[in-house]
């Protein structure tokens, strides 16, 4: 069973409306390696493991529960990149005058059509996510190579999409997200270094240049690379498998440790020109 | 933040294999009107939330915590289903004489080839869930009118379903998830009457006969249709909305209760003939 | 605008319940060379019509028009091919007893559990019929040539399901249909005569044996296969097109008459099984 | 059967050419909740509606009836958007001259590819429309929830995408739709309050001040918030049902009328830029 | 099987970086009527082809061999259009100054995300390709007509697509490609005319002025609108189709003729920002 | 540029129909981790190459070669199986007695109506084969793993598949296609290596007992496993990689051969009762 409190993460750093990073900023949540693909990827390997290595079910569990909260980080962080975008004198400058105009210019539509302003499960290209991207194949070794891939794609497209935009929300939001794609190839890497693979160099991958990402920087310092935060309310062995040296050429010993401090997690204001929430409408 | 608590909310109960059953159960986790849907949507709606109502958001986002493990059980059944589904003797009676020609006749084949005889997040005819499904309107009314006809449309097909197998492991599962969707539909029902709606005798919706699904009647007698588990670890506000007298014929008080018991979380046999986990044959 | 007499365009013949028929015969309904498809493409080249030559928009609109009430018989013959299909004795003879077992062999599970035993809008592989099979290129020939194509797929894959049930409604309802597919050939195949092709004999595609298919011979008899019918309530000029001698090798005069007869829609019997309609649940 | 008579069923204002404009109308055609979904899902509820109320299947697919001319209404305007886009001076100020090049900035680029600058079957962001848009559940009240459901995000959607652009083509179009919704939301709350609902003041949904859309003004004044057209060649019993005080807190009598006195079909010009129709070409 | 030289089929001719090209340019790569569509559909029908008239399996399977080549071409020139895109001054003159800022303008997004400035199996909006876009009807002459469409529609789409750009990168492969389109419709139109068919005066379709298309014409100055090449290791027997008068109105001998000359495959520099290929990561 | 041999790149051993096998058989054809997945995914890698390290495209390159034998061989395989399949006393015992009654029970129906009996670009389910299967990074180190974790599944699934018949030709396909992929994965992980990894004991994955599936031991000891062909008709650079000792656990020196030796392609006979190929018909 599952158990919530309300915090994010990671907190969400104010900054001006994007509505254009808003768009391409929804590959990482809804895109083919998003964080909706390793949420459901690890959901459907939890409860479909086979066998008694439990050791290696807790850690891919535990990956998973942090997923729902990164799913959530992202989804704030759209809807907050989003806020404000149809005002006057933000984004696209339109022709026509009418006040949601934007929304025809960099944005993706839907943004403005499907909800008031708010996150969808949909990638940079507006395609809907689909049950296909999740992969359980059942044979561990192949589960654990396939989140390795996984998780490094996730920092690969992150890099990428980053240099999209230099709005601070969108920036500090990927470099928080880079920093535990990086936790969580090394937590795949290291479950395939106890099952005898020596990886020498070759993680984290890519092996990118952390001055490019400044904001990447503190969570490094802060050791987000080398831990796993532990959701559990009962007992794991996820210990087990991640401890020791990090496989990684970034140093470093690896640990379990407690959830993060946390977040508030944002109140969305009205938006009357978009019928949200409505209520007031009601009340008149 | 999520947390995880290594339960099942409800007992999955021992029977044979089933693999036609575990083909049509694919719709209550990854059908249109599925599990998935009713999770990924009031996650979506929970975080897209705008205004200060947050009794309604809180509402919500409490059944879509629910919902997260309504998926692990479903899950969880359609593996106990397909447990010894390639033995002699079980299900498809084939020509050929293969371990696994059973995959060839009334069950998804991809059951067999995706994973090692495990649940996918696909529906009843083998399609893919999709991104498309969820809604989040932005508009509360209209969230709340859509989530009452998920809410009914559960119920209705959990109903049909049903009778597609006397299964024991299967019928069980639908008849607890039947009852609960009751108190999602009372949940959003009451939420409607706040705001001036009067339902006179609609609801419940389908307006069941309970002696057809026998199954059901313990968790009417314990109630489980009039309360809603709270699994917040820090306040919420869904009492506010979630009392009084149920919206629907059947009678009864509203409340908001604990978690349930839970019950311990099924350990999968190993699978040698699908390579599952595969770890013994590393070690030969 | 469009109006409606309720009456199907051909009389459906009474038979059995056969729901692995109705799953096939889904095709012709949302397949990709089905009646959904050839209804909204000429919907969609109607509409977008380029140019003066009015002639060829009435031909592809008229043609458009009979192609909806296509899209009623179909729904309508798979309606009463499923009608009954979980009564004691038909089709699968399951283990468990049941009644709805039936959904879990030879048929299309959402049949039983979508709607209530009723049409969808799907293939005979349970696939959902999508926008992109339609087509409007806007150069007219390109259209027209797609259309024919269209047409001659529509009788060839007519006559192949044909030969998967002896089912007397399923087999009145294709022979009627391939007849008027071979109507619309001719019709698209004299458009392009008209713009100088000779078709030699390649007409009618497949050339198929009537003797094969004996419900066809009294369309045929009847002339169906040479006649448009007219549902226009103002003036059409597609019969400055569809005249003269037939573009196929079976010889005959092309000409527009007014509609058919028409046969009563039939009325559904309740399914108190699959809670449809429900209204008597509600009075209880 | 099916009968037509070459009208829109509201005429189209004339305006400047906007392909902005037609990108994001094209949701109100083929996105999940446009005029193809509803079209088809009251097509499919009427063919398979179960049992002898037959008041309540005249009611939907008295409604369905309107929607074809709405799939054409909305057709035409997109059409009447993009005529003219690839002119000097319309739209894109591209970089390197060539004639189509506003294909590539804020327009869809299908529409200049697949038909001659024609409308498509797809939603704002470019998306076939699909089958599993349309929900015919077999349960009548379940049936008319999720319609009133649909009609409401109808409107919803349509004054987002109304403040999208202040095209008067889009704009007039838009606002006959709004209304037309708000006929139908009233017929499907109609419906539900002969059951026994009682809806308070929730509707319409949203509750829109008018003057925010004042081109809706003209078609409330109108009265067709509050009638039905009966597109009926023989008798219906809709008006059954759709009688009385409205449903809604805009007050008024509800009545079904005959079809309102529609607006020629605009006949559109040649596009030899895009080969369209081709006849020409071949005359040369 | 299957044997390669290192050639593309034709040179690119160097030009700017045009990123909103590259968008466009994929629909002939990845689009219902592009490259992939006729390499795959031609593999099929090669590979199904049913009976001992080999001359049209002949002719079919060297059109498919062709295709994978043009496959390979507009892979290239997509990567040609791309390379560059992010640098200082190219496209996108955004507001952030973020070096991929790009991508959120008139780009596909996921040029930048998915690949490194690459080629993607998607269409112009963006919209991966499908197996349903591969037609294999078994029936020779339905087979024979559908290929007559989807070449048709390949020139139609690339003349309109033409239109889109004037880099000439762009316009020399899309010029190449209109050309061996029209030989490809002369080869299945000739295959029907050796059926009986007399097309008169319909082809080429669309009947386009070479005028409008200057880069055109040296290719048919050298033929090839009347050449198909030969990529057989060993014996054919299409040139017992290909021979003899055109069927088109552009006059001419058909013949079957050794592969064309070809030109080297490029070398697409590194581009660090993107991490690719990221081997010089790992040697820091 | 291709070129073209007709011979298949393993021979097909004769055997009964069994449509059913070929259902599933398509899941390596047309699914996610099959032969049309691989073949188009190293095309866009090998197109989409950057930087001067032509052994690694040639690597891919060369294995993309393969692959396009491998779908024609799946195809030809499958088309074999279906061969026959709808005569008299062949798979399904239906009660109606219609000739392609087989088509509704175990197998899949669009084998029946697509096309004559012929493969389709389909998964195991009748999915339709997506563009957005093929993966191509960008970065050469997520490359690789991607592609190994690609021909790791590709051994599992098909030793799923293997036990789902015992039918001949089934089989054998199968068994040549498994070893090939033992090839393909040593190629991946001896570039890995030459990155520096040390697999250790880990590959091949799945670990199989080659007891278990006798048909692949001929083709380990041709050594099958440990070979690269070569299908250049100029030079390329793999041998650099793909040479010194296996970095499997399976022994042995890889080596770049020059192709195998082929086996006929196969003459299908014609299917009237499919209209198939239909010239005779024509000339009736």
């Amino acid at each position: 069973m599952y158990f919530y409190k309300e915090d994010l993460i990671n907190p969400i750093i104010p900054d001006e409306p994007d509505p254009a990073a808003a768009k391409v900023l929804q590959e990482v949540l809804g895109g083919r390696f998003g964080e909706m693909r390793t949420m459901m990827q690890f959901f459907f390997q939890s409860s479909n493991f086979r066998g008694p290595a439990k050791e290696f079910r807790d850690l891919i569990r535990g990956i998973f529960l942090e997923e729902i909260s990164h799913v959530e980080l992202v989804q704030s962080t759209i809807n907050q990149l989003l806020n404000g975008s149809g005002e006057p004198g933000v984004g696209n400058q339109g022709t026509t005058g009418a006040p949601l105009e934007e929304a025809t210019a960099h944005s993706n539509p839907h943004h403005f059509i499907m909800g008031a302003q708010a996150s969808l499960p949909v990638d940079a290209a507006g395609l809907p996510w689909q049950g296909s991207y999740v992969y359980s194949h059942g044979n561990l070794i192949t589960d654990l190579l396939d989140n390795l891939v996984l998780e490094s794609t996730g920092v690969l497209q992150k890099t990428r999409i980053y240099e999209m935009s230099s709005n601070k929300a969108f920036r500090e939001t990927l470099a928080f997200l880079i920093v535990r794609d990086n936790a969580h190839q090394n937590a795949y890497a290291k479950a395939l270094e106890k099952l005898g693979v020596n990886w020498a160099k070759i993680f984290p991958v890519p092996n990118y240049d952390i001055n490019k990402y400044p904001e990447c920087r503190k969570y490094v310092e802060m050791g987000y690379n080398n831990v796993l935060f532990n959701f559990r309310l009962d007992e794991t062995r996820m210990a087990e498998i991640f401890q020791g040296e990090s496989p990684s050429r970034s140093s470093g010993q690896l640990s379990v440790v407690g959830p993060p401090q946390g977040a508030p997690v944002p109140v969305l204001p009205e938006m009357p020109n978009e019928h949200s929430p409505g209520l007031s409408d009601l009340n008149e």
